[in-house]
This record gives C-alpha cells, sequence and structure tokens, in this order.
C-alpha cells in the first residue's frame, strides 16, 4: 500500500516565482488584493516577491510597496526573495518575516543567473544570511537546477549535495530544491533524496517541482513515499517555463492541492477559496492559467 | 529504491479514442496516412477507428475506408472498436487483427453511452466475443469509468470487479480499465489495483488513463509499482476531455513515453519519429496539442 504522510504544508510562490515569469504587468493594488486573498485561503507561507534590482526583473520592481500594503495575517510566514545585502536592506524595512537566497547547483546556470561563480557566490549569501538572522529572520535557501541544468546538462548529485551543505553551514533554516527547468523524473527524485537523507534531515527540505513535462505530480508522490512533507507551489501554474515561453512552469499549487486532498492529506487550505483566488489573478493577467483545476474550472464555466 | 519494470508496451488508441472527441474534421486521406507514420515509431498496437454506427461517432464515419487502405505492418496489432455484430461484420471485412469492445462500469455512464443497462450489455458483447473468436480475432474489452462516473459520482470497486469478471468469462483476452473523466488519483489507483490483484493477471491488465487533472503520470507510476507494464496512450494528448472541453484529455502517448525513457525503462518507440507524427496531426487538426512534449516542442521551434 502506498504510504502517504496525514499532512503536506504547501508554499505559495506564485507572488514571486509565478509573476517574475509573466509578461503582463500586474498592479501593485491588484498584487495586493491578490496576496490577501491567499492569506485567507489557509495557507502558511507566501512569498510575496522579490527584492532584486528592478533592471533584473522589473515586474518585481514593486516589492516594498507591496510588502508594506498587504494585510499581514499572523499565522501566515511573509517571506521575499534577496539577492545581496541591499536587497536585505529594502526588505528589512518591510518587516517581512523571512527571507529567501537562492543559487544553482549548476555553474553555468549560476553564472548566467547571478554573474559569479558557485565559489564567489557563497561568500555574497553568507552576508545576506548574517544580516538576516541579526534582523531575526528566518531564511530559506533555494538551490537551482538540482535535476539538471539547461546549459550544463546532468548535474552530479554530490555537486548538489556540496552546494546544500554550504548553505546550512552558513546558517540556512530550510532547503528548497528545484528543479528549475522542470526536468526531474521519479527516478531521479528517487536517487537524489536517498542520497539527500543521508546528509540532511528532511524536515528541513521543501521540493520545489515545475511541471514542464507533466511529471510534478508524480515526483510529488516519489518524494512522499521518501517522507519529504513541504513543497513549493504557485497558484493556477503561474510562471510559464523561461526556458520555453508559453509552455507550464512551476507546479501548481491548485493541483497539487487537489491530489492531495483526494488521498486525504490534510493541507489545511480551503479548494474553493483557492480557486476564487486563482480566477481573481487570471483576470488580472488576461490569459488562461495553465493548471488542469483552472483548465477544467474554464471550460465547465 | 522505486521498483520499476524494465519495458512497457504502450497501445496507441489516439486515431480512436482521440480523434473521435475532436471536432475539427480530419480527412481520410490524412488519418491513413498518420496511421502508417504510427506504423513506423515502433509502437506494436495501434487502435485505428471505431465500428460504432457513424450517427453517434460521425468523426470516425470511414472506419472500413482507413483500415482498409492503411499499410499494414506485420509486427503491429491494428485494432478497431466495435459495438455490436452489425459494427462487427463491417470491422471483418476489413482484416483487422484486434477487436475491442467497451462498456462502463456505472450504470447511468453505461446507460447513457449504450443506451442499455450493464445486465443488458453482456449478451450483445457476448455475441460480439463470439463472432470475433470465430473470425480468429483477440478481443480487447474496455470498462469506462472505473475510478468514477460523472453521473453517478463513486464506483465501488466489487462492482467494477464483477464486470471484469463478466467480460473475462466471456472469453476477452485483455482488459482496458478506463479512467474516463481523468477523476483517479494515485491512492485509488493503490487501492483498486490492490483488489485486482486478487482476481485477475496482470498481464492481461491494461491501464487506461486521462489527465483531466493532471495525475495521470502519477497514476502511471503507481501502476508500475504494481507490476503493470501495458498502457494506454494517446499521441499528443489528442481528445480533449467530453465532459470539459478543450481540457487535457487522453493521456499523451509522448508525455508517457519520454517520462519512461527518463527513469530507463523501454518503449521500443523512437521519439523522433513519435514527435514527428504528433506534429503531422496537429498540423491536420489546425490546433496545438495539449501534451507537455508538444507544448515544449511548440515554444521551443
Amino acid at each position: 500500500m502506498l504510504q502517504l504522510p496525514e499532512s503536506v504544508t504547501i508554499k505559495e510562490v506564485g507572488p514571486r516565482d509565478g509573476l517574475q515569469n509573466e509578461t503582463n504587468k500586474i498592479a501593485t493594488e491588484d498584487k495586493v488584493a491578490w496576496i490577501d486573498q491567499l492569506s485567507d485561503t489557509g495557507l502558511s507561507y507566501i512569498e510575496i516577491s522579490s527584492f532584486v534590482h528592478p533592471k533584473w526583473i522589473p515586474q518585481l520592481a514593486d516589492a516594498k510597496e507591496v510588502a508594506q500594503a498587504i494585510k499581514r495575517n499572523p499565522g501566515i510566514t511573509y517571506a521575499a526573495l534577496v539577492p545581496n545585502v541591499k536587497g536585505l536592506e529594502r526588505a528589512i524595512e518591510t518587516e517581512i518575516d523571512e527571507v529567501s537566497i537562492f543559487m544553482s547547483s549548476s555553474e553555468t546556470h549560476n553564472k548566467k543567473n547571478i554573474n559569479k561563480t558557485i565559489e564567489e557566490t557563497f561568500p555574497v549569501l553568507q552576508e545576506v544570511v548574517d544580516g538576516a538572522k541579526q534582523a531575526g529572520k528566518t531564511v530559506r535557501g533555494y538551490v537551482s537546477t538540482v535535476f539538471g541544468c539547461p546549459y550544463d546538462g546532468h548535474v552530479p548529485v554530490e555537486q548538489v549535495l556540496r552546494v546544500c551543505d554550504r548553505l546550512f553551514e552558513m546558517g540556512i533554516d530550510e532547503l528548497s530544491l528545484g528543479d528549475t527547468t522542470g526536468v526531474a523524473d521519479p527516478k531521479q527524485v528517487d536517487a537524489v533524496l536517498n542520497k539527500m537523507k543521508q546528509n540532511f534531515s528532511f524536515d528541513q527540505i521543501t521540493m520545489h517541482f515545475h511541471n514542464t513535462r507533466g511529471m510534478a505530480l508524480a515526483n510529488v508522490l516519489v518524494s512522499l513515499q521518501h517522507g519529504i512533507t513541504t513543497f513549493d507551489g504557485a497558484l493556477g501554474g503561474l510562471g510559464g517555463c523561461p526556458y520555453a515561453k508559453g509552455a507550464s512552469g512551476n507546479l501548481a499549487t491548485d493541483d497539487l492541492v487537489h491530489m492531495l486532498h483526494q488521498m486525504g492529506v490534510e493541507t489545511g487550505i480551503h479548494q474553493d477559496k483557492l480557486h476564487e483566488s486563482a480566477a481573481f489573478i487570471q483576470r488580472k493577467l488576461g490569459k488562461e492559467l495553465p493548471s488542469h483545476q483552472m483548465q477544467v474550472m474554464n471550460r465547465s464555466s
């Protein structure tokens, strides 16, 4: 029999990882209204924006305004991405709860994304972690291209482990393992998690899947078998895939919640409210969201 | 560690289960050209059409012409759906290799689809099986709504087993268990297969998933764990979902092959040729196919 956990935590990254890859502009007030709706769905974690320089991600240039305008639900952790101490300063001014740092496990993707080698990236992130900790914030570490790199191809699991080790040594509280371009298959997830469990406690590990090739929920299933109980999702499958415009991107929170609830796994999330907030951001984006739940809803209404 | 079989057989049902749900008309010569392409991909089984009365499925009114015009590859089983002895007579005239019969495991779906109760359906199918056997054909049985019915909701597994038992007693060679509206979740598949394996040998069972809610590949994964090694697929995810127009339909053969090959499971299928034949039928349909493989290809080209 399939062994499943009683409950799973879903971290909503749509306002950041979703919207940063959408070309249609969303007004600040609409982002705020959307995040306020998300705060009412039962989610316990929302990544609201990114304090990356607006030159790199103009879609999220209003990070500070968004962070200051949203209604804070005391039961929810509001997080934001931070690339360096400059970004951290701006984030801290908004009294964000958690700071996320990011890097890749493959050299070329890291270089193209951060303009530094992996080795050069660590001291920059250490500064951010130290500053965040001094300000009393928890820190999440994102590692990209864990299951493959669009430039380097195969990424050896030892290389991933080395990056993860360094991040935990820096003092991060949690790690999110990213299948950045949606190449992971269930067998690979099985193999990587078998290695991972020798080094890390799985209550500090989140899986971050993309559904580019349709395998995200199969990968979730294998992860659940390994005892992983935290997953990132972007509502409606927001975000696309930066390497194949228009193709499915982030694992859709609504599809994930649907599968988990069908299997009797609790998430604490109200599906109706979740779908309403997906319909809201779909209207604001002015295009159909790719999640299966939204496709079924759009066709049935 | 994830236990996987060395190889899997994929039965291509796109020309029948796919095209019967597409509203765009495909010319007979294009169907023939497409099936001839499919015959060159390494597939060992193709369901080419349906000998249902054209009044019910006008898209497949040219079943006989298609069956007579395609090039027969001796290594491939060419099958067609047959609802009754009238259809069987037409099918036998074309020298089709295998005949498929179909019914539902839920009363209301069976009634709406076949206009008979489940009990009234058996004698009709018995006639077809007997006639097919006399003509030296193998027979495949499709059972629909195994994991849920759009009208009756939950379908007790005992009811499914009763229908399957009767079909095997009739003399069918193989059973295809259909998740007709794509509601199955991995836990349910696990539970149903646990029951199934008490009554049937899994080398006579094919799983037929739809991806309406994005869980098809996760359901395949659970089935593989149970020792199932045959799956139905429709190339490009052809067919939509008759209950939610435009939403994903049949499990896409190309997405299934991709996942299996990534995991080192052999299918005997050439992916490049498969994608070429998907691109061909996509052009003829004049609309984008929903499979993830085709979405990635359409966006990358």
